[in-house]
């Protein structure tokens, strides 16, 4: 049975950035944290993503528009879409929605695999 | 394609408690917002449930144990757990995820249905 997880612990237990720790496990999919500062690669994945910000600002950019989103805001990316996350103002602390063992990058072969955290 | 969602915006647009609210789907899961105060029922699902506290302070009992939540903690309550949330010091603001449709008492006869945020 799991115990609670204090997020701000577990930010504090690493600095590697755009690196995803799991911090719970919910029906096949895992909850994820990381660290995201500068720009990722516009990507997609074949499945719903979910970006809940928790500290710093965040921007997602799509083909046709960019979200930008502060601590207690979220977002769904729907399967498919294209999209690129972007931290220009600093670190983003994030908390994630993704299917287990599902590649970050979308694409196992450049992927940073999500570890315990 | 969704736009992000404010949590904020979404707490202050209803007032009852125990009254689940949808702001985002994932994967035939929906990401729910609830106002909780006062003892709730025990009860559990037949899927696991997550908790995240968003402010106040949430007590979840289980049978052999309690976990208290503060802002930023987050509990997944597995499959077939039984557990009663208690907000004991004033209401709270809690974000969920349940799988679509799923009763938020586990039992259809007596759940408040989710209805969009």
């Amino acid at each position: 049975m799991p115990s609670k997880v204090t997020l701000a612990e577990k930010f504090a237990g690493f600095s590697e950035q755009w690196a995803p720790r799991i911090v719970a496990r919910y029906e096949g999919h895992e909850v994820r944290i990381a660290k995201l500062e500068g720009e990722f690669d516009w990507h997609s994945h074949t499945h719903d993503e979910l970006f809940l910000c928790v500290d710093g600002e965040l921007e997602i950019e799509f083909r046709d528009r960019t979200e930008t989103l502060a601590p207690g805001e979220l977002l769904l990316i729907e399967a498919g879409e294209e999209h690129k996350p972007v931290a220009r103002k600093g670190e983003v602390q994030v908390l994630l929605l993704d299917p287990e063992n599902a590649p970050n990058t979308g694409d196992p072969e450049t992927a940073t695999v999500a570890v315990e955290a």
